[in-house]
C-alpha cells in the first residue's frame, strides 16, 4: 500500500513531492533548463497522442521550451491528490491530480485541463529524479489538444 | 490543535490523506465498489439537502453507482487544504477543500463546485476508514444541484 | 534545499501548512479576527499594486474585514503546491499555489485567480505565525483587480 513506516519513508515522500512542485513552478516561470534538470538522462515524457513521445533530458527541455515560447503566454499548474508509492529504496511511482490554466499567445480563449500526472522516480546520488511522466486527462475546456490519454474511467 | 507530536501521528495523517485521495480517484474512474470499501459499514454520507442521506456501505455504493451511471459522463475531484485532527488513537476528523469538475450525460454545460468535505474517520483492524462525510459548498457554477449545505460563512 | 532531516522538521512543516490552510478557511468563512490572529504584530501583507500595503495585525484585520463586507459575497481559496523552506529553527519561507474563486456583492461575474502566495513565517512562543504574505498572479478571469504582481515569468 501507500503507507510509510519510517521517518525515512516520510522524508522520501517529501522530496518526491518537492520534485512534482518544482516541475510546475519552473514550467509556469518559463524555466525549461531548470525543469529539465528534474529528470533523469533517460527519462520519458508522454503528454498525449497528439504530442511526440519525449526521451531524454534534452528532448524534454527542447519540447517544453518550444511550447513555452510558441504556444503559452502564461500557465498555472495546480497539483493535488498526490499519492506516492515507494516501491523500493530507490524506485517510486505516483499519481497526482492536475488542474492547469493556460493563456495562449494566439489569443484563443484560455484553456483549462483537469487531469492526472502518472510519474515514476528513481533515487540518484544527487537525490530523487523524475524518470517517467504520463499526462492523462479527465476533461478539458478550450484546450489546444483535442485528444488526450484518458484516466481509465470504466 | 492539529499538531502531530510523534512519527505515529504523522503516519496516521498520511494514511487518512490517502483515504481522501482514494475516494476521489475511485469516483473519477467510476469504481463504486472500490469507493464504498473506503467506508465503515455504518458510515453516513450527506451530499446535501437535495440528496438522500446515505447510511451504510451498500447505500453509499448504490447511490454513487447510480450517479456515475446516470448523471456524470466524467468528473475530476481536486482536494486540497487538508486539515486533519487526530481526536484519539482511533478517531479523527478533517476538513478539506474540494474543487470538482463535472461533465454531464445530459449534455448540460459542465458543472463546477467549490466546496469542502467534512470527514470523520475511525481506525479499524484493517486501517483507517471513513465513517462520515458531509459536503458543504462555497459556490457552484452550472451544477446539477441548486441547494447545498453552506460552509458556515458568517 | 527544501528537505527535512528530522521529525522536528516534518512537524514544523505540518504546522506551517496548517497556518496557510487556516488563513483560507477564515477568509472564506468571513472571520477576519481569527484570520488576523495568524499573523505576527509586525506582519506585512501585499495583495498587489492596486491594494494598500498592510502593516500590522490591525491593518490586516481591517482590510480583510472591509473586503469581505463590501466586495465578496462568497470566496473559496484552494491552496496547493506548498513548498516550505526552513531557514532556521525560528524562520521559514514558503511558496504555494492558489486557485481562488470569488462571488461579488456587486453581481459582477464570478472572479477567478490563478496565483501564488509567497509567505514568511516566524516561530513565536505560541507557535508559528505569518510575518509576510505577497500575492503574485499567473492570471485572472473577471477579477476585481486589473494589475497584479507577476510570478516572475521569464
Amino acid at each position: 500500500m501507500e503507507q510509510s513506516t519510517t521517518l525515512q519513508d516520510v522524508l522520501d515522500r517529501e522530496q518526491i513531492t518537492a520534485l512534482i512542485h518544482a516541475y510546475c513552478f519552473h514550467f509556469d516561470r518559463n524555466e525549461p533548463n531548470a525543469l529539465a534538470a528534474l529528470f533523469t538522462p533517460d527519462a520519458r515524457v508522454d503528454y498525449g497522442p497528439e504530442a511526440q513521445l519525449l526521451t531524454g533530458t534534452e528532448a524534454i527541455r527542447a519540447a517544453v521550451a518550444k511550447g513555452l515560447a510558441e504556444t503559452f503566454a502564461a500557465t498555472s499548474h495546480h497539483v493535488s491528490n498526490i499519492s506516492i508509492r515507494l516501491e523500493s529504496a530507490t524506485v517510486a511511482t505516483s499519481i497526482c491530480y492536475l488542474y492547469a490554466w493556460h493563456r495562449y499567445h494566439s489569443g484563443a480563449p484560455d484553456g483549462e485541463l483537469w487531469a492526472q500526472y502518472h510519474h515514476s522516480f528513481v533515487r540518484t546520488e544527487a537525490g530523487w529524479r523524475i524518470q517517467g511522466l504520463t499526462l492523462k486527462a479527465a476533461g478539458t475546456k478550450d484546450f489546444h489538444r483535442r485528444t488526450m490519454h484518458g484516466i481509465g474511467r470504466a
